[in-house]
């Protein structure tokens, strides 16, 4: 069905609309305008607003970055930066409604993990709080959905986990920030200023990447005025599919396989000879090394242990074994390359690295869905049929 | 994320993409090729596959129809009619895991009805099912799992339907065909002959109908692979959207509003001249009359009773009015307008009127999303950043 309801004196124009073809996918095809943030992937470039992403997480915290892509401006000084977490931190509490859910959602989605438990769950937090359609918000209250969404999200997702492990879910704790609280909701032990350092700087470089495929199924649903559940639920759905979502844990399964140092260079070599794909390597859109990348390494080595030796070790092998046997092919790390290293050594599962990318990547999808919450233009493109011609008569039904 | 697993000698080509305009909310833009079906709105005519949907509404049973979204042919004798049935009639049946979480679910997405639960438990459905991401499922695995959530869809929504009405959810019956069943699981009743075929051809005509939002969004996350059950849930989410989903009780509400027919032409008289939105009339593409409304005004006229004859009456009330006070002025009654008027005549109730349309839709998102897998491109588009110019050094925190 279509909005029907039309006034007369809005009928809309009756011309035909005209057939554009563009590339498939939608590559390189300009959908909107945006104030959220871009990639540039030419120069190994990628910002929130007008600032890099990469600077963000060295300079902010996570709240921070939050208020930024929420409002558009960075909290100016230590009583702004306060407001936004008092404002927050009451949203991530679970309600009993859905701590009741926690145990046979968990059960049902154990096979897909905490983020089919969230996909499940979202809806009827929605429903819950209220939310109403896009289009029967004010600003004010799609801003208030955005940030609730966002805060009991995490809180979501760590309930799964630890309810699916056999654990008893944690209640967030007010007195942690967000990315402290985070760490602690899943394993019960509040960080060190280390880990909690190191997964905010994750967080925040996870919070928003381009158009991708997620983004825009947000952005689609958002144009027809959906409530803010439905349009991160659509979008958690496309996360979850295998050209997209990605998985930070295989490229450390890659390490798990190469076991030592010692066995590094020879493992790689042959991969590379063969032509193999080696996990964490290669990003469609980044022609340079990933700036995620770049940053990540750096808090992989600076928390030093794990898999960081290794994983500096592997990676300089790969360089130098691809300029050697196939020169002219540059190949970089991507971002889950070190961001599986970083989650590891901060005590992150590996069944809650992609959850955990989750969690950071609805607030960006949030500010997507409120920008295209501003537009009044439903997305509805075209197709070209390319069956037998129609119509043809319908046959009847043979003895 | 992105695919990140990309082996040395598949390196995506390092060109730039380029950049290119559309109209805004991809108006005309061609996506992909389609031989699901098309819709031609000068003409007033909506295909499936190569078949009128009127026509197959007229002659065919919603098995049947489903045959041909899904296998891209008709049943060509009855044999292959009740091979279809056997194999889809088992499918309804309600998991106990999933039938546990009906009462809970209900309650907490009580404001927003059946869709909602819906959503919140095909994720669900899917999990127990097993279904695995459309890209490792072959072409017999992506259509049982697409034969699965059509199958379950509606017995879910009666079930959630009947939950928040204090009612025992009722056992699909497997010796009814599709529509009897549905009407069967909402009311407790098995229905005649005259309402189950009335109901029939409203979900036959109800199907598909072109690249709208919801179908749209399928599309682009089985463009990452993900599994059925996500895509579906995502275009549920877009349904729900005020701009996309409509509101068949509206027009119901209209008919409520005005009361008797005696009232009617002063009723539309006085909201015509006031440039009054009236529900149920004009749609964004038909430049006709809405070939859906033809069929259903006649459907209506046959059962008779109910809202039919005021129906068809405010109908002509309007048309006359518009002729006289706005000539030039062409508005249709829309698929919205009769579709109300023929699921009352059917017992279906107002709160179940758009969860019957989503029962229909799903047969279509799914053969939707089954033709998107065979396509390997992920849907990714582009956005121009219109911000301040990027980067900007990040402030510090002021005092």
């Amino acid at each position: 069905m279509s909005a029907s309801a039309v006034s007369p004196a809005a009928t809309p124009a009756r011309r035909e609309v005209g057939v554009i073809d563009v590339p498939r996918g939608l590559s390189g095809v300009v959908v909107t305008e945006t104030r959220i943030g871009d990639v540039r992937g030419r120069e190994g470039f990628y910002h929130y607003r007008q600032y890099s992403a990469i600077d963000l997480a060295e300079q902010r915290t996570f709240e921070d970055v939050w208020a930024l892509m929420l409002d558009g401006a960075l909290p100016a000084d230590a009583a702004q930066r306060a407001a936004f977490t008092a404002e927050t931190a009451p949203l991530r509490a679970l309600p009993a409604e859905l701590r009741a859910l926690l145990a046979p959602v968990a059960a049902a989605t154990a096979s897909d993990g905490p983020l089919a438990g969230l996909r499940t769950l979202l809806p009827v937090a929605g429903a819950l709080r209220g939310l109403r359609p896009l289009y029967d918000t004010d600003p004010a209250g799609r801003r208030a959905d955005a940030r609730y969404l966002s805060a009991l999200a995490p809180t979501l997702i760590a309930a799964l986990y630890r309810v699916g492990q056999g654990l008893e879910p944690l209640d967030p704790r007010a007195d942690l920030g967000f990315a402290a609280n985070y760490l602690y909701m899943i394993s019960g032990r509040v960080p060190g200023p280390e880990h909690t350092r190191a997964i905010e700087q994750y967080l925040i470089s996870t919070v928003d990447h381009g158009f991708n495929a997620s983004t825009f199924t947000a952005r689609v649903i958002a144009s027809t005025g959906a409530d803010l559940a439905a349009c991160v639920t659509g979008a958690l759905g496309a996360l979850s599919g295998p050209l997209h979502g990605g998985a930070p844990s295989r490229a450390l399964d890659t390490l798990d396989a190469i076991g030592s140092p010692d066995q590094a260079e020879e493992w790689v070599r042959d991969r590379v000879v063969r032509g193999e794909r080696i996990m964490g390597f290669g990003h469609p859109v980044y022609r340079t090394e990933d700036p995620r990348s770049r940053m990540l390494r750096a808090v992989a080595e600076r928390l030093g242990g794990g898999w960081s030796a290794l994983a500096v070790q592997v990676e300089r092998h790969v360089l130098e074994a691809l300029a050697e046997l196939k020169p002219g092919r540059e190949l970089f790390t991507n971002v889950e390359y070190y961001a599986g290293v970083v989650m590891d050594q901060c005590g992150v599962p590996r069944e809650m690295f992609t959850p955990t990318f989750g969690a950071a990547r609805i607030v960006g999808w949030c500010a997507n869905i409120l920008e295209q919450a501003e537009d009044s233009k439903i997305i509805r493109p075209a197709a070209r049929y390319a069956g037998p011609p129609a119509p043809q008569p319908v046959p009847s039904l043979g003895a």
